[in-house]
This record gives C-alpha cells, structure tokens and sequence, in this order.
C-alpha cells in the first residue's frame, strides 16, 4: 500500500492544515488533487492509502460532494476526524492600505463567512470567486485582484502580508475533515468515539425515519449528524448520513446497527472513529442499561431463562 | 415429581371444566384446592407437580390474586393456557319452575356476567354470594337457596336442572386459566406462542412505561395484556404485568428481554408457551426485519463490519 495521502489540494488551504495536525500525516507523502472526487478515487484505484477531505461546515452544514462520494460506488471507511476552527486573514501584497482594496477573492464558501466583515470594512470591494482561497492568494500575488480571505498560513507562502486576521461571522465556524481509506478493521475504540452510516429505508411509510431514530434511541445512542441526501430516484426519496456517538465494538452500537440493516433497505457502514475535539471530559458513561457489561449480564439472564433455570 | 395437578375448587367450576381440556390432564391426579395461593403454594413445596388457575377475564380483567401470586414468592412459569367461554345455566332442583325462584347464589364474580338477565328476568329475586359457583349449586341441592348460576356441567353432579342456559351478559365472555409449575426449560416453539413477564421500573421518570414498550416495539413485537400492579412500596408505584406475542427462543424477544432486563430494576420470567385459542391463521409472519433469519443475517453483517470485511 502506497504510504501517501491524498488530499483536496491546492496546496496551503485549510484542509492541508487540518491534514497535518495528524500524526500520521507527518509519516505520508501528502498530495493535493483536484477535487473531493478525484481524491477518493485515488484511494479506490489504490494510488493513495487514504484521502482527506472536508465533509461538514458548521455555518454550511455537510459538505454534499464528499457525502455523495461516500454513500455511492465502492465502499470507502473513515479512520479519523479533525475539526478545525475557520477564520481567514485578508491577504495583500506589501504596501496596500485597506483603502487601496478594489477587488477581493476566495473560494465560493468562504463567502458567507465574510459577507459581514467585508459589508461593513469593503462595502465597495468587488468579489471575485475563485477555485480555492490558495488560489484566490496566488491570484493576488501575481496581481489579478487586490486581496485574498485565505487562512493567515498562507501568507508567507504567496509572499503576502496579512492585512487583517480573525475574521468569520460566525462565532466557533469549525469545519470537520475525515481521513478516508479503504474498508479494514476499525481501529479500537478509545472511549470518546463515533460511528457513521448511511441508511436507505424499506419504503417512505409514516414513522419510517422514526423507526430508524428508535433503533438508536432504544440502545441510548445520541447521534452527532442526520444529514438526508437525495438517492437519485426521484423528488422525496433520500437517504440518511447518521454520526452516531459510540463504536461498532460497542454492544449498544453494534445492536443499533443490527436492527437497522434488519428494517433498512441498505445500511453502509462508514466506520467507527475518534471523535475530533474530544477531551476526557466527554468520555461519557454509557446511559444506564446501556454498557457492555450489562449487555453481557442480561444475555446470559435470558439464555438461563431459556434453559429454565431462573 | 408428584404426577398431579392442584387447581382451584372445588370440583365441577369452570377451573375444572377448563383443566380437563389439556390432553395432559388424563394422565395426572386432578387436586381441587380451596384457593389460588393454597394452589400455587402446592407447587411451591412440590406437592403438585402444577397448578391450574384463572388469570384474567373478559369481563372484569386480570385475576389480581393470581397475577400478585405469580409476582412474588418463589419463581414459578406459565406452562400452558387455556380459554374457555363462560356462559352461565340456572341451575334448580327438579320442579322448580322460574316463577318459584326467590333465592339466586353463584360466585360473586358470576354476577356482573349475569346481572342483566337477572333484572329481565328475576328482577324481585335475592342474590346471595358463595364461595364459588360449585357451592351455590350444592346449597340449591341442600335446599338453602333455590337456583344457582353455574355451569351447565354442574347439574348432574348436584342432581339439579338447568332451567336456562347460555346466560352471559357479555358477547364471548371468555376467562383464561393458566398451567403454572416450577421454573423449567420451556416447550419449544409453536409458531403461535406467547411470553410473559414481570417488569419493575428502575425509577418512575417520564416516558418511563414508553421506553419499557419501545423495548417490544423495536423488536416488532405485539403485547396482548398489560396489567399494572401495585408493587406495595405505596401509592404510585406500580410493576407491569406483560403478555407479549413469540417464544423466548425466537432472536426478537429475547432480544427485547435482554433490552428490557437492562434497563429495568427486576424482570420476571413468566414463561413463554402456546397462544390458547390460535389456530394456522393466526401464526402470523413476524414483522419485517424480525425474523430469526433477518437476526442471523444482521448479525453476520456487523461481524464482517467490524472485521473490516465490507
């Protein structure tokens, strides 16, 4: 297996950042692709041993190319997350003044993170989108635009000046990156975990969904993400991206899921992983009735019930 | 083991009537016992190998003596069940003619089954309670009272006639007996099987009785009786008294009695055994996604998942 990284490129975008605050990325050959697709496919065709890719916004919700990715074609798994706080620098060649800003670029989703610092700093700056806030800087360093919203890393590499830092509308904008690899044993639990699966039902019955959130809420499992993605089959059929808290070791989390590919049409499993950000205060116990250890006393309960010997 | 049965008497009540269609009563000494407790203890010192009591009655509902009997002491199990239709005859020495009756006597639970007939019928005629509807038929015979309400069957063994017959205030007033004996291995499924238990809430927080029921509900599973009882520790505190539909052998339930022995304070096996009254049609498919088959299958699959074999 190649020891390389893909990942969604250019070079110097957040998502190198988030990729590099893993240990194990210091280890791989890390090379940026094109896009979210051409990343994963690297991992499938097996020219990459696992690709990183952001898949959910906090000020945007999920990231649908990445979902899209995962729910369809050959099965992929995700080994780690990383949440990364987003907040840009304005980035200019030495020597402009704010006053000199005529035009600002970035990739199109930093947009709504800015709209309000530049409504009320530039509110004559003409914006620019571009096909990545590495980009956008690249673009200002050779001249095309003024200024670039790009994280404040980037500025040493384009030869700019930081102008401006901190800047994002909304309060703790975090954006989540997965590291995805092909299917394999899922790394042991560490106690703080999550799981990941898409679902398809049976049929779009009334309480359908409900009957999908029972098969967690019977076992005590919060879930972290319902994101509903459209299958393709027509207006009002969809499919559901679930982060569940907990691992597939679990006895709870494995139960949820037997019961959901029991009433599913389809579950894809997206693997059991670290949960990013969090601390040993969020290594919660399991609701009452709900660990291991109970699972493994009422089974036996049951099978001396079933021998008669109660 | 004693090859008898203790039930309740005394001889010639519906309880006997009921026992004597299990093919396995031929074969056992048939025991009346002057009470339900006396009946069940029986079984408890090992005196008789079962009992055979009532349970629960269309018309009136669960036989709280029994269902108390059962939920505490020593653990016994539901072997079998039995319904019967009860329909009550009047009963009167020979010669006695309708317009001669100014004494009635049956059970005290006779009487809300017979109250209607009575005021059509004997509206001037004064009730008088006997220790069961045997009783009343005796001391019709000995000439204390002029007719009993009893069953049909008890005529010849008092010498009486039955004046009428068919009386029943309520259409299909049935009353379910139970054969209960000591904790054994259960007979093996029927198809048309039935489960019992016990179940003591660990705290009485809102939507308490919901979870317990989500228990059954994810699992697919009807419940055909559910009777709270007092659990004694004071007003408000109550356990529940479930029939639920399947066999502990079946992955749904036991699935769901391990759900419930997780979470709830006590659970009380009660036994699983076959549906009086259920004949081919009502061996229905298990909900979608609950067969043993689809349980295997889900299990096999979280197997392979957390193999990282998908």
């Amino acid at each position: 297996m190649p020891a390389s990284y893909a990942y969604l490129g250019p070079e110097g975008t957040f998502t190198e950042v988030a990729l590099r605050t893993l240990p194990e990325a210091a280890t791989r050959e890390l090379i940026p692709y094109v896009s979210v697709q051409s990343a994963l496919d690297a991992v499938r065709v097996g020219e990459a041993e696992a690709a990183f890719v952001p898949i959910e916004n906090s000020v945007e919700g999920g990231i649908t190319t990445t979902l899209d990715e995962l729910v369809a074609g050959a099965p992929l798994m995700i080994y780690r997350e990383v949440l990364l706080s987003i907040t840009f620098a304005l980035l200019v060649r030495p020597g402009t003044e704010l006053s000199d800003i005529k035009t600002v670029s970035a990739h199109p989703a930093a947009q709504p993170q800015v709209r309000n610092w530049l409504r009320n700093n530039l509110p004559d700056a003409h914006w620019e989108s571009a096909a990545s806030n590495a980009d956008a800087a690249r673009l200002v360093q050779e001249g095309q635009y003024d200024a670039a919203f790009a994280g404040e890393f980037a500025a040493a590499r384009y030869g700019l000046r930081a102008l401006e830092t901190g800047i994002h509308d909304a309060e703790n904008a975090q954006t989540r990156f997965v590291l995805v690899g092909r299917p394999a044993r899922p790394a042991a639990p560490t106690g703080a975990d999550k799981t990941s699966v898409v679902l398809w039902q049976r049929d779009d019955h009334p309480g359908g969904l409900r009957d999908l959130l029972g098969e967690f809420a019977t076992r005590g499992i919060n879930l972290m993400l319902l994101q509903s993605r459209p299958t393709g089959a027509g207006i009002g059929n969809y499919c559901f991206c679930i982060d569940a808290e907990g691992h597939i070791s679990d006895r709870r989390v494995a139960e949820a899921l037997m019961g959901l590919k029991r009433i599913c049409l389809e579950v894809r499993f997206l693997g059991s992983y670290p949960r990013a950000g969090a601390g040993v205060e969020d290594v919660s116990a399991p609701r009452l009735g709900t660990s291991d250890e109970e699972f493994v006393a009422a089974s036996d309960w049951v099978a001396r019930c079933q021998d008669g010997r109660f």
